[in-house]
This record gives structure tokens, C-alpha cells and sequence, in this order.
């Protein structure tokens, strides 16, 4: 560690969000921190939207004679007190070094790594929030899955709070059940960071060679002039150093440097695991639902690399945790798969499943399934990504789940002929 | 099709084999020759070891007035005129053009390509019979799944077949439980094809621009000059006219070039397999075993690459049938899962377990695992393979399925250390 000693000052790091899996990344790094001394402060700002509760009868911490426990109480003091996030992340014991902190403001204070997880929908306000609180030079990490797709374009959460902030932000997705992460049962995770290359003039070993003359997505053209280099006190932010801040023995982390392939894949596979859900509906076994993974894939791959050019590669879907991996878990037992599967045994549309089973709420995978087809048609695409378009159309009612390889199969054949020769 | 007409004979199809997956292949066949009636004979003959079978009480061909049902019969007999294999295929109904055959010579009497489909153990005895029976130009496909280990080296069943029999030998595999496919379920498959150039010089269409220059691993250098190139008067042996040869609505088939890939896909799974279902066994949960088959699929291509050279491609293993799909069926619920689960949630060593679940059968992931490993450690890289090493150790008792993570952690050390510098 000696080629550390020269950096004077140490990086803080500021959680922004403290839902379920907002508590668990923070008890990752609040004990990645404490092992490596030399390149973070010891504390973890966690950022918390306040709110009243009461201690459960069932908590360990219930006590009918405690003050605590006679009365709702703030969910910050209770956190700091308790070191358990009683409502998001109950029976799980936290690091005293996380500080749950109602206030933006103080909890960003002098934060040069901030990590975004909270609902993409208050992304928007939380950042105009932050604008002007955050120091210039500071790097973001989004944990945020899915991306923002409409009919104008695609865009991805971490491109989102880059622009607004004017900083840079990587992203961080994979195989993670929150829960069983927090548990440390054992899982991998994909960070991808690969900041422009101002960052490797101001400090020498922040970009790996591999990073040069890519583009770089998460920061628009026009900002790249205005954004801050981390100084030379800190320690520079090489994948080695941020590998530190989330690796722990039960959650592997492997850096790469496609942004947009991270994100996408935990977008994407809900798609495919609504597939996944139809044919395994129909009884068709395991051959046919590793079949609609393994096409699913491939169009992810040419989703990415199609509409996020030449920095998306296909190893981030075909070898990371965020891609493959992402999505094996959620073919296995996630709710897309779950509901999509019930929809074809039952005979019944997937509204009323979500209906029945979700409280209402609506599934990710029909959302982006439509949000998906509804810019491939804007883009006259539709055609080249037939299993996407064909779960759309069975959202829709336009087709059968039993059709699934028919359409497949035809759109291998379009794309042979769009190809202009016989693609093997 | 009017580049056809000009080839004034047609490929006559054999099947050597007739098991449940040498049956169903020969359906699959069966079916397609009769929908390309340009490029194939329509009658396929099938090898079949004569024995002799009584129709069951269950059978739909059962009748205890019918001549056929009051004693043992001739299995070839009763495939002919049921056209039904009952002993290795009931209840599932085939081609009347597949004729089963218990003579090899007819059996392969002027056939120009010629589908393996038998227990590996027969491999060597069949191919001393075949010798001097077969046309000089046939070309082979292997649909046997595997690889042979020891500490010598390792072999493919295709390069065997093929320097047994001085042919071209190529290979099939994919996610493919042979009664699903035989019960028209939904499954795709891979073969890989790729003789050397010389067939290019005798039909201009048969190599792919892509296979030039590669080396060919089915037929050992000295023997490539006796290799006879398929006549004229034949349809060429292209990707797309073997791709029309297995391909089925319910089947679907991609081609390539990589014939170890698509070998070794088949046989190194089941270690993968094995401790998927560990982990699963500990009740670690979907991530973790996401994770271990990503691992694993990764020292997949680690293998293939190492010991069978650059023909060897990282996709073949990442986007094909043959190797993700084929890798997350098997993790799934196949027997190498099953059993290594039941170990771990037993508590007993899973010789054990295999003696009550499968007769004393043994397991194909056990003894890949044990002929793995002896071979790594013959060739010094046993740390190069953390979780191949680590399934070994557990199988032997030295290790518990609790320290794969460790072992997998540390094996990225070993091989950064060893690569000299940091690789993220």
C-alpha cells in the first residue's frame, strides 16, 4: 500500500437512499471502509426519507417497558440507535459506522463518492435536490436497475444523474436478491466504471488503458469540458480501489468498463423472464425455457451494442454477473417469471395475475416489455427482436405463448435475408 | 434450389444407434429428408443392437390375442412393424422410414453421412467393425455427449470416430432431454462442422470463409491427405445443408465451427453442475448459484482455449445451446444437481446418494470431475480451475461446499498474481 501513503486525504463515501437494498449496499461498504483504512473515512452518511414507525411486536427490540419501544419513533433514530433498519431491512443487524441522516445536505457534505440507490422515480427531484450541495470532483455509483425508455430514446439512470450533476456516474448491477445479500449468502455483482480520460491526466493510474478512446456515455459531449478531476489528494479511482469498496467474501465484484451493458441487462432480462414464464407454463420443460433464455440474451446483446454503440460489449451480458447470471436468477424464481407462468397454466391475462398476486402493483417486465416495443416500432425494428416483440404481442393478446418458436425462428429468417446471405 | 439440380445424387443418412436420443435423432432426421427430398434419400437406416422384448401390458400395442404380444420378440422386428422403439422410446411414435437395422454392414451400405448416437463405451468396438464398410467420402456427426479424460490428455468422441474411420467427424449438442424432443417440445441444439479446405477445393460451397485457416481437430494431421472429398454429384455438405438435415420447428439448430467447443460444453457441465448443487444444498439461495455457473461456464472456456488451442471460441460456450443452455438445464433439476443437493442437505457423502438414487449407477459429473482433475494435476494448473478443483476436493472430502467462495476468491488472486498485474 505503499503508493497509496502519498495521497493526503481520503475519500467519503454517502449512500443516497436506505430502502432494502439501499441498507444492505450500505452495510457492504460501511465494512468494506473499516478494512481498507487507507483510501476511505470510516464513517458511512446514509441518506433516509423520514418517517414515524413503531418497533414491531416481533422484533428482537420490542420491549414493552422500553421508551423506545412505547411510541413511533423516527426511522433515522431508530437506525442509529438500534443499528437495524427495523422497516426496509428488519433482523439484520447493521455496522455502527452508517449514520441514517434525514438531511440531503449534510449527508453529501465533502462526499467524493456518492451511491445512488433509491426508486428511479425520485432520481429527478433527488437531483435537483443535490444540485450545488455535492462537492465538483465528485464520482457517482448507481445501483439503480433498468433504464428509461420511451419512444424518444433510451436513457440510462446513471446518464440521468450524471447530466444533472454534472459529475460522473458507473453503475452497479447483478445477481442480488437484496435480502440474501444482506444475509451474505454468497453472489457476485458487476460495477461498471469508465470515467473520460481527464480523470487519468489528473491522476495517472485512475484509467486503465482499455478505457482510451471510448466514448463515454454517462456524461453528454457538451459537459465532459466542466467535469471536475478528482484531486491529487485523494487516492485515485482505479477499478482496483472501488473493487475495495464493494468486494466482500460473500459478494464477489468484478469492474468492467460498459456502462450501458450493465444497465441494460437488469432492464432487459425481465423481458426474457416473462418468456421464460410462458413456456414454462405450457409444460415444455427445461430445454425450451433455457432455449427462450439463451435467444433472450443474444437479443440483449444486439439491443445494446444497436442502440448504445461501440463502447456496449457482449461479454457484459454473455459473462458478468449483470448479464447471465441476472437473469438465469430471475428466469428461476422472480416475480416476472412467477406471474407470466401462472398467466399460461391458469388461462388467464397477466393483469389479473398482477392483480391477485402483486396488490395491484404492475410487474417491471410487462412495463418495460411495453416501453421496449413501443421505441423498436418508432425505430421500424420491431422485426429484428422477435422474442421481445413476440412477449409484447402476448401482453397484447395478439399471440400465443405456443407461438414463441415459430416467431423466433421467422425472425432468424428475416434477419438472414436483412443480412443479404446465409448467416450460420 | 435450382443450384441442387445440377448434383446428381443424394446423401444417404445413417444412424448408428438406437437408444432413447439415437431414436429420437433419428426421428428428427427422418423427418426433415422427407421435407428435402433434393439433398437426401428418403429412408434412413438405423443401427440397433438385436435383443429380444416382449411388449409391455401398458403398451398401446398390447393386445393378448395378437400374435406379436404372446412372446419376445425381435426389438428390430417390433420397431419395423409398431414403428415404435418400445423398450428405449415408448409411447412415442416414428417415421415409417426409419428402418431398424441389426446388421451394421447394410446398415451403413452406401451412406454418405453417418450420426453417432451410442453409449461412448461402444465407440471404439463399433468403429473396428465399421472399418472397410463405409464409403471413403461419408462424413460423420457425433451426438455423443462428452469427452475423454485421463491423465494422457484429453479426446473427443468426434476426433476419435474420425480417426478411427479416416473421416470427417463433426459433433451435436445442445439442451436437449432427448424425451422432450421427441415429444415435439420446444428445444434448439448445436452442430458444430468444420472440415479442413480440401472439401472446399471439391465443392466451392462447403467451407465457410470463416473455417479457412483453422486448424481441424477431428483429423490428425497425418491422416488429412487420405481424406476423400465428397463427390460432385453430391449436394455439398454446407452449414445450411446440414443445418436442414436436424433443424424441426420444435428443433432448432445453429451452426459452427468449433467441434471441441461443442464437445467439451456437453462434459465439463456436470462438474458445473455438481456444485450448483452445493451451494443450492446450503440454502444459499439463487444468487449464489447464478453465480457458481458463471464461474463455471467461464473455466469452461478457460479449458477449451488452454488445451484445445484458438480453434476453440468463447461463444461457442457463452451464446450456444451447447454450452449456457445446456448449462442451465443441467442446473436445473438434472441428476449431477439433484444428487449433489441431496448430499449437502443429507449430510452424507454423495456415493451414498448415488447408490440409493441411481442403482449404483455412477454419476457423469463425479467421474468427469475425478478425470479432470487428474488431469490439470498432470498438467500443473489444478489452481488455474478453482471451482473444477473445488468440486474435486469436496467429492474427496478434503474441502466443504461452504469455502467455494474462497476458493473461487482466491483463485482470481492466484491467476491476477500470475498474470502479473491487475486484471479486473
Amino acid at each position: 500500500m505503499a503508493s497509496q501513503a502519498a495521497h493526503t486525504k481520503k475519500h467519503k463515501v454517502a449512500v443516497i437512499g436506505s430502502g432494502n437494498w439501499g441498507t444492505t449496499i450500505a452495510k457492504v461498504i460501511a465494512e468494506s471502509v473499516v478494512e481498507n483504512p487507507d483510501l476511505f473515512e470510516p464513517e458511512i452518511q446514509m441518506w433516509m426519507f423520514e418517517e414515524e414507525v413503531s418497533i414491531p411486536k416481533d422484533s428482537k427490540h420490542y420491549s414493552s417497558s422500553s421508551e423506545l419501544s412505547s411510541k413511533p419513533q423516527k426511522l433515522t433514530h431508530l437506525t442509529n440507535t438500534l443499528h437495524e433498519n427495523i422497516k426496509y431491512l428488519p433482523n439484520i443487524a447493521i455496522p455502527k459506522n452508517i449514520i441514517a441522516n434525514p438531511d440531503l445536505s449534510s449527508t453529501v457534505k465533502d462526499a467524493t463518492i456518492l451511491i445512488f440507490n433509491l426508486p428511479h422515480q425520485f432520481i429527478s427531484r433527488i437531483c435537483s435536490d443535490l444540485q450545488g450541495k455535492i462537492v465538483p470532483y465528485a464520482r457517482g455509483i448507481s445501483c439503480i436497475k433498468g433504464v428509461s425508455v420511451s419512444d424518444a430514446g433510451c436513457e440510462l439512470f446513471s446518464e440521468s444523474i450524471g447530466s444533472k450533476l454534472g459529475i460522473y456516474c458507473g453503475a452497479l448491477s447483478g445477481a442480488n436478491i437484496a435480502t440474501e445479500v444482506a444475509l451474505e449468502k454468497f453472489s457476485e455483482t458487476t460495477v461498471a466504471y469508465d470515467p473520460p480520460e481527464m480523470d487519468s491526466r489528473a491522476n495517472s493510474r485512475s484509467a486503465s488503458p482499455s478505457s482510451r478512446g471510448k466514448a463515454d456515455v454517462s456524461i453528454p459531449d457538451g459537459q465532459r469540458a466542466t467535469l471536475a478531476p478528482v484531486p491529487k489528494e485523494l487516492p485515485p479511482l482505479t477499478h482496483g480501489n472501488i473493487k475495495k469498496l464493494f468486494h466482500r467474501p460473500y459478494f464477489h465484484v468484478r469492474l468492467v468498463h460498459d456502462v450501458a451493458g450493465v444497465s441494460l441487462g437488469g432492464a432487459l432480462k425481465n423481458i426474457v423472464a416473462l418468456a421464460a414464464g410462458f413456456v414454462d407454463g405450457l409444460g415444455w420443460g427445461d430445454n425450451a425455457k433455457a432455449a427462450v433464455m439463451r435467444v433472450g440474451m443474444l437479443e440483449q446483446v444486439k439491443f445494446g451494442k444497436q442502440f448504445f454503440g461501440g463502447s456496449v460489449r457482449t461479454e457484459t451480458f454473455t459473462e458478468e454477473s449483470c448479464g447471465v447470471a441476472d437473469m438465469i436468477t430471475s428466469c428461476s424464481g422472480g416475480r416476472n417469471f412467477r406471474c407470466a407462468k401462472m398467466s399460461v397454466v391458469e388461462g388467464v391475462a397477466i393483469g389479473e395475475i398482477e392483480e391477485r398476486e402483486l396488490n395491484g402493483q404492475k410487474l417491471q417486465g410487462t412495463s418495460t416489455a411495453y416501453e421496449v416495443n413501443s421505441f423498436l416500432k418508432a425505430q421500424g425494428c420491431e422485426k429484428e427482436y422477435p422474442l421481445f416483440t413476440a412477449v409484447y404481442e402476448i401482453l397484447e393478446g395478439k399471440r400465443k405463448p405456443e407461438e414463441i418458436p415459430r416467431l423466433i425462428e421467422r425472425g432468424d429468417e428475416e434477419q438472414r435475408r436483412k443480412d443479404g446471405k446465409a448467416r450460420l
